[in-house]
């Protein structure tokens, strides 16, 4: 189930601030039309820092009834200790993940040694009911996976992929050559929208991303085009994702996606929690103007499929 | 009740892995008698990241009632949204905090500009009961508190301080230099023990150090000397206080502070939660080493006074 | 001419440290029966930075006497003034260069806005005889020319391309977008030699590479079956390369480099000027075994052709 | 003769764009009357590396002759190779520095490890006529000399100091304590303007500061209140320097430092040779309002004396 595109969904604030379940549940049922193949709950883009425990049941408890069962639900743990993290696994697990992507500790970043990132994930993963995957957002986390721990993680049958979100194409690739092409049950995806095409000619599996949210179709158009062999196509249609890719996160945050899905007419709003902010006026004027380049016009013969 | 020495003390751990509220409090008993001004707890040094809601309350309850009233009692806040952090300063303030020393968001690490960060520090102010102090720590964060913005921060009446953990002299120098002589009421802390005699030189009213937990003493005599005015003394104490200073924090982290303790005779074993470590025992004997060096000879006339 | 793998020689020193012609024109001899498209002289593998100018010349003047006159003969320049540059390109034009690779100025590398590039390359290219090549190697500059600046300076007509060894492949991704596919006569080359086939796969033109000294071949033969769309069998072929590019390039450097070609027959010797090292037995012995194992045996399926 | 305050003069262009000797004489006469300790020739802030050999000749003779015998004369050398830097040092003992101030190689940045360091200073020290200091500035090479380099270092007899323009106080502090304060032959200087007093509180003997040029009495002022003890003068009046420090180093760079001197009636104008820049209109008049608020009015109490 672990290929093709998953949209790492953010999550849907109402007016008075509070996680709107509704909302969620509607956006999944449009995404489930577009392709894609499966779902990230309480990602980096979905805020699960922002959530306490009890809001994280409700938007797994929310999403997992809107996810068919032929698509893969993953959802976001991570905690700094060990002990909490397992406990976040275990919780997760259930509450109906299909796996769970476990974020690198990092507040000791200085401590995050090759052998204790080994030893961390080693025990959610002997730990977790369902298959994890590693987490690496270095721009987030200050914590790198190198290739090689992520090559000797991959031989522990209960670890199952990453998600790569550093843009760090050579250490992608790295990891690649480290893994192995015969381990095919170890799935390496990209996180970062503007590595989606290279990441595929790399030879990840798959990719789980932001921009995902708002031009699912171009990014399934993406990966088809790779697995059709058709790299010249894979690339003009990637040239056409990255500026929307690059808005929705570095340039606007989370705050320009959930305007983005506003725009489109995605349920929710473009409230974020604070410290986070909602993009102002003019910001919402170049997203629009990103969304008109990017999926608005869908008679020409490069648009979405 | 802001000057002289914080002592930022670790969490203990029994046998099991509990929260150790005894050892804890025989641990303050004794840190009562060496000079310090006043604990933190909950800071980076004490494992708030590694406790859960009831630990973390466990902990302030338990330090409250052996510290005396006359000495500081901070306690260590901060999760990722405004509104968590406000409701752990509520927390803390309820549980007996003197004043609560307030971590910079920084999963959004790439949001988090000068206007954010003003932002968020003045809505947590504004809603804590108790005065609250800045901690910049980037080495942790990857989040760095420009001196514009602590100049800009230290206008509110209920912020009353800074502890910069940073060890970046320049930004502490312009920082005081910003903030200006006048404002008597703001005070700048160095978190650093190889900062401390440059600090105290620059024009910072004191520290919070991890260091301070196994060297109080050593640690009083630096800050009492450039009080003093004797300014070659507490640059000699500090070559002194310096390889142990290191030792404990950066070269073997919490675990290698917890071993010191245990070898200066100081409840709590040395038990860190995973995936933090133990030193093993050519660590242990490198800081039994240093121990001796800096605090093991107190006949010598530079020795602790 | 500028397409496929052009090889940027090391300069040979003879056993009394002094550049040796005779080995330069022997190994360039060789490297023209290998499919490579070209030279860069004076490259920082050229240890340009460790000769004098008459010592420049007499490199250039060897090798110009042995590169065909269908292969592209391009020479490295770059001083940190502009009229020192300037000075520098005519002189190497005149002796002999079809184009300059200039470097980024970098000393005061504060103060390299993309505006002071982008005046300093046009300057250089306005006055330039022959055209110029942007040399982008931010791991020895500390200097990053941004593809906003690439793509500015990619409309001037004496510049005709792009050497990028950064390895940041979303940045070649986003300056191949920024030029445009139409912009024909710019030409986009990689200098990192673990890039070599996501690079292309992302529309660079071709590579020059410190690697292909050592392994022409298959370099070439990457290459060759991307332009033939044969995109799993170049990847196969650089997951072979990458080792042997790491140890001859990041991991023992130019002295690194020499070893390989010392080991592979070719003439010159392993000295390096100091402070660089020769690399030490047991490095030989390494790049001996990647040598075996990248370039050893013809016989295989996947081996050079 | 190595302690106070050393001036490392620009190197004053005329209209035509060539160094200009009587301009830098007659500056040289100025500073001599300020209290200054010594000059560096060729520094960073000298352009060394936009002069060519015949123009760095031509400035050491000309400072040369306008320097008395009892100040010290430091001229800053280094090219790549350890070769190349050495004829550079005999050459400029030849033209009479009393000392060299010898920057670390830098473009092979990867390389430069402690051992690679050491051999090659030592080199230059064994082979250079006159006494040498080392030079640190990361922020210009990207290489930083560790503390145990230099402390290393400094038991070689004809290595007799260091100039460390980091601004890491912490390492500055590192490498007294390494050195010992018993080693009095090996001096330590600061290169950063913003960290004068507290180099000075930490042990530092005196400093190199391109400051130094607009404000030698300043400068010579804050030395002076240490050397008395007077620490809170000292600290008063490097709040005065900082923001000038500031404006003619990071800020506005070398023709930042110009067009100070010119505004303060030194000769030779504001021209830098490109790619950097002359400031404009803008940054003229921030620089002579801050010229004003530092050394502008002598009648008050904290002016220069």
């Amino acid at each position: 189930m672990l290929r093709g595109i998953l949209v790492p969904f953010p999550t849907p604030f109402d007016a008075g601030g509070e996680v709107d379940a509704r909302a969620l549940r509607a956006n999944i049922e449009r995404w489930n039309l577009t392709g894609v193949s499966g779902y990230v709950a309480l990602g980096s883009t979905g805020e699960r820092v922002h959530l306490d425990e009890r809001e994280r049941l409700g938007v797994v408890e929310a999403a997992r009834g809107a996810v068919p069962h032929e698509l893969a639900f993953v959802v976001g743990v991570g905690e700094q200790s060990t002990r909490a993290t397992i406990a976040d696994a275990r919780r997760m697990a259930g509450a109906g993940a299909d796996a769970v992507l476990v974020l690198t500790p990092h507040f000791y970043r200085g401590a995050m040694t090759a052998d204790v990132l080994c030893e961390y994930f080693s025990a959610i993963a002997d730990a977790s009911p369902v298959p994890i995957l590693l987490y690496n957002i270095p721009q987030n986390t200050g914590v790198a996976l190198a290739p090689e721990v992520v090559a000797r993680l991959s031989l522990h049958e209960n670890i199952r992929g990453l998600k790569d979100s550093s843009g760090d194409m050579l250490a992608l690739i790295e990891t690649l050559r480290l893994v192995g092409p015969e381990r095919d049950d170890f799935v390496v995806m990209t996180g970062h929208g503007g590595a989606l095409y290279a990441a595929l000619c790399a030879g990840a599996r798959g990719a789980i991303l932001a921009v995902g949210c708002a031009a699912p179709e171009l990014c399934v158009a993406v990966s088809e085009a790779v697995e059709a062999g058709d790299y010249g196509r894979a690339r003009a249609l990637q040239a056409r994702l990255a500026p929307l890719a690059a808005a929705v996160t570095t340039r606007y945050g989370i705050g320009g996606l959930k305007a983005a899905l506003d725009l489109l007419g995605y349920a929710g709003g473009t409230a974020v929690r604070a410290p986070l902010r909602t993009p102002g006026e003019e910001a919402r004027r170049e997203i629009a103007r990103l969304l008109e380049e990017t999926v608005g016009d869908k008679e020409r013969g490069t648009s979405d499929p």
